[in-house]
C-alpha cells in the first residue's frame, strides 16, 4: 500500500508537527495516532498505551522547543478504559498538561486512538528538521537502544526493566533549552539512522556519524540494532561547532556537504536493503 | 459499558469545542472522530467519509462563531485511499482551510479516523451552551431532518438526493455573524431535542420549544423523527428577543427559568422511554 504522502490533497501529512503563527505566538500542533496489533499488543497494559499516546505527542512538541497547553483525546470505547484513564491522568500529571476536550466513540475490532498536542513555541524561529548546515556538529540528547531492551524484556518476561519503553520521557525542558541553538532539530521516533537520514535530507546535506560516539549512548553490544530501534524519543539536532548547549549532549557526527549518500557511518553509506528504522508510513 | 465522561481523568472530554487563549487570541480547538462501522458503513464512498470527518469539525468550530485555520488529520491506511484524499481535498478547498499535518498509520480490521480542526474565535467572549437566560428566544439556524432523508435515500436505493446526509456543509459563515449576538449556541449534531436539552441543562434553564415553527424547518410528515436525528449541523442558539440577528433563522421557542423538566415541547415534557436523538458517548 503505498504512502499517502505521495498524493497533493496530503501534502504536510509527513511533515514535522505544524507551526501556525496566532496572535504573535508561534503554535506548536501535532497528531499522533496508536492502534492496538500496530503500535501496542492486544494484552498491552492500556495504562501504558495511554501513556505513550501522551509521550510520543508531547515528544513532537519538545523537538520544537515548545511549552505544552494542553491536549485533546480521540478515544475509542474498549476493554481497559479505566486503566487507560489512569495512565492518561498519570502521563498528564506527570508533564503537567491539561485534557482540553476531545471525543469518545464506540467502534468494532481493534482499536485506534488520537492525541493532538498543542504548544507554544519558546524560541523563533521554530527549529525544523531542515536547518543543519555543513560544519555544524550533530549531537544527541538522551539515549537509543533502551526501548527495545525494555521492549525484549516484556516479549521475554526476562524481569529486567521495561519501563523505557512502556513509559517514555519525551524531552520536554531539554527541547527548550536546546531550541535557540540548534539549527535543525527532531525527535528519534523511528530509529536514529532513519531519522537522521531524513533530517540530512531535508536539510540537503550529509551526515557522517561516528559509531563509537553513539556506542557511548547506546547498549554497546546491541548498537546496531540500537541505531535502527525507534520509540526513545531523544532529541538530534545539529548545532554551530562553538555553540554551547546548555543541556547534556553527545557529539555522534560533523554535517557535511551533501554528497553521493545522505548518511556516512564511519565514513561508508549504511549497507543497501537493511531498513535504517521503523518505516510506519508504509505497510 | 460507561461513559468516560465519568471518570474525573476525562474531565472536559464531553465538552463543547476546546477554547485556549495564546497570544491574545481566543483559540477554538475541536476534535472529532469516525470509525467503520459506526460512523459509516464499510461500503460507503470514502470521498464521503473524508467530507464528512472535515465538515463535522468545522461544523464544531462554527458553533463557536471561529474561523478556521487548519486541520490535522489522524489517517489509518486502507481501502478506498484515494477516494478518502479526494473527497478530503474537495471538503478543504470547499471550506477554505488547509491541511497543517498529522499522522498515517496501518491498522488491523475495521478503520478509524481522527480530525482536529483549529480556529480563531471571532467574538469574545467565545459562545458556549452555557449562557441561555430566561426571557431568551430560542432559534434555529438551518433546518433538520434533511440528513434523515438523504441517509434513508442511500439505504433503500430511492435515488432521491441524499448530499445533505453525504455532504453536509458547516455553517461557518452563518456561526461567526451570529456569534455576537448569542448568549448560547451549539451545533445541532446528535439531534435537535437532545441538543436542546443539553443547552438547556447547562445554562440552568427550561427550553420550551413549539413543535409548528420546528415543522416550518423540518420534513412535516417526518417531524417527530426528524427532532431526534443528528447530522444536519444546523446552528441551535439563544438570544435576546429583541436581538436583530444578521442570517436567517427560525425562532423555536422559549428560554424559560428551570422548571421541573428542562425540554417542554408545546408545553408538556417529551415521552419518558423515547431516545431524544443520538448518543454517541455510550454504547
Amino acid at each position: 500500500m503505498r504512502s499517502l504522502a505521495s498524493h497533493p490533497a496530503a501534502r504536510g501529512l509527513e511533515d514535522d508537527a505544524a507551526v501556525l503563527e496566532v496572535g504573535g505566538e508561534a503554535l506548536v500542533i501535532t497528531h499522533d495516532m496508536m492502534a492496538e496489533g500496530t503500535h501496542y499488543l492486544p494484552n498491552a497494559d492500556m495504562a501504558d498505551v495511554a501513556w505513550k499516546l501522551v509521550a510520543v505527542n508531547l515528544s513532537d512538541l519538545a523537538a520544537k522547543g515548545a511549552e505544552p497547553l494542553g491536549v485533546l483525546l480521540g478515544h475509542m470505547l474498549g476493554e481497559g478504559d479505566d486503566r487507560f484513564l489512569a495512565g492518561l491522568r498519570e502521563a498528564l500529571h506527570e508533564f503537567d498538561v491539561p485534557l482540553l476536550g476531545g471525543d469518545t466513540i464506540a467502534g468494532t475490532g481493534p482499536r485506534a486512538f488520537g492525541l493532538t498536542a498543542i504548544g507554544r513555541a519558546t524560541h523563533s524561529p521554530v527549529p525544523d528538521r531542515r536547518g543543519a548546515k555543513p560544519g555544524d556538529v550533530i549531537h544527541l540528547c538522551g539515549r537509543i537502544g533502551e526501548a527495545m531492551l525494555g521492549f525484549e524484556a516484556m516479549r521475554d518476561s526476562t524481569g529486567a526493566d521495561s519501563a523505557a519503553y512502556r513509559r517514555p520521557r519525551p524531552l520536554i525542558e531539554e527541547g527548550q533549552a536546546l531550541a535557540p541553538l540548534a539549527h535543525a532539530m527532531m525527535d528519534v521516533s523511528d530509529g536514529l539512522l532513519l531519522d537522521a537520514q531524513r533530517m540530512a535530507i531535508a536539510s540537503g546535506s550529509t551526515f557522517a556519524l561516528d559509531s563509537t560516539a553513539i556506542a557511548a549512548i547506546a547498549p554497546p553490544e546491541r548498537l546496531d540494532d540500537a541505531m535502527r530501534w525507534g520509540d526513545d524519543y531523544a532529541l538530534l539536532l545539529a548545532a554551530a561547532p562553538d555553540a554551547a548547549l546548555p543541556v547534556a549532549t553527545r557529539v555522534i557526527g560533523q554535517v557535511m556537504p551533501r554528497g553521493d549518500h545522505p548518511l556516512l557511518i564511519d565514513g561508508i553509506p549504511p549497507p543497501v536493503g537493511a531498513p535504517l528504522g521503523y518505516e510506519h508510513r508504509n505497510s
